[in-house]
C-alpha cells in the first residue's frame, strides 16, 4: 500500500523544520513537485533555506510577518496565518504537487489564530491521496498528531546556547 | 562566540539524516562549502538525496556496503568503516569545508568497528575550530554527546509501517 503521508515534526528540539527541507531536497532530486509555505518567518530573502530554494527553482512562499513570543500586534499576525492557509488550501486542493510543506502551521494552531478541527476536516475531505503534507513546529495539537500518519518529536538534548555560542548562519538559518 | 559546531541527531524516531541533508541544502544556499560521507548505505545512485547532490554539485562519498543488522559479512562491512573514517579524517583535516556530514557514522561507534576514544582524541585535535561537524545515526555513544555542542534525539511518535504502509520515493529516500 502506498499513499501520501501527513508528516508532523514537533517537539523543543531543532531539526523539525531542517527536516522538512531535507525532505524538500530529497523530492526535489527525484524531479517531484513540491511547494513551501512558512507561516510564522517573514520575508527578508536571508534564510539559507530559502536562498537555496530560489537556486533551485523551488516554490517557496512566506506568510509571517516573523512573530514572535513578544509580538504585539496580533491582528496581523492573525490576519497573516489566514492568509496563508488560504494559499495553503489552494495549493493543496490543485493537485500539482506531491509534497507540500507546512513549515510552522503548528503556531497558527496552538494559539488559536486557526481552528483545529476545521482545518483537520478539510484536509480529510480535499487532501490529495498521493499527496504528502509535512507539517512542523512546536506544540502541535493532539487532534493533529491522531489524524497524521508519522510523527517524530524532536527532543532538545543539549545546546550550543547553553555555552554562549551564537546562531550561526547556514547551519540555524 | 562564533565557532563550529559538533552537532549530533540520534534516537530512533525519522529525521536524523534528512536534518543533516537540510542543513547541508542551507548551507549550500549560503555557497558554504559542504562534504557528506554516509557510513552505512552503499552507492546505488537510487537515493533522492544522492540525486540531490549530484544535481547540486555537492561532494558525497558513500563508503558503506549497505550493512544491516542481518549482515554477515562483518569483516567488509568493518573494512569499509575504517576507509571511510580515512576519508572522513583527510577532508575534516584539510579546512577546505564549512560543513561535513559523518552521515550513520553512529554506528561504526557503538558496533565498535571504530574506537570511540581514539575518534573523539582526534576530533579534539583536528576538527579545525570553523567547521561544523554533523553525526548521525541511531545509539550515539555517550562520551560523543558529551563532546558535542548541539545535540537532538528525534523520537518515534507514530510510524507509517504500523498501518501497513510501505517506505516512500523521495519521502524517506
Amino acid at each position: 500500500m502506498k499513499k501520501g503521508l501527513l508528516i508532523v515534526n514537533t517537539g523543543d528540539g531543532k531539526g523539525k523544520s531542517t527536516a522538512a527541507f531535507g525532505m524538500v531536497l530529497r523530492a526535489w532530486g527525484r524531479g517531484l513537485r513540491v511547494c513551501v509555505i512558512q507561516f510564522i518567518k517573514a520575508e527578508t530573502g536571508q534564510w539559507g533555506e530559502i536562498k537555496a530554494a530560489k537556486k533551485l527553482g523551488i516554490e517557496w512562499h512566506t506568510t509571517g510577518d516573523g512573530f514572535t513570543w513578544t509580538s504585539k500586534d496580533m491582528d496581523e499576525t492573525t490576519a497573516r496565518a489566514l492568509n496563508g492557509w488560504e494559499i495553503a488550501k489552494g495549493k493543496i486542493a490543485s493537485n500539482q504537487y506531491d509534497l507540500i510543506v507546512l513549515d510552522e502551521f503548528t503556531y497558527a494552531l496552538h494559539y488559536g489564530w486557526l481552528d483545529t478541527s476545521a482545518v483537520l476536516d478539510w484536509l480529510r475531505l480535499n487532501r490529495p491521496p498521493s499527496l504528502h503534507l509535512v507539517i512542523t513546529g512546536r506544540s502541535a495539537p493532539e487532534a493533529l498528531i491522531q489524524q497524521a500518519d508519522l510523527v517524530t518529536e524532536m527532543l532538545l538534548i543539549k545546546h550550543p546556547y547553553d555555552q554562549g555560542i551564537q546562531a550561526q548562519p547556514g547551519i540555524e538559518f
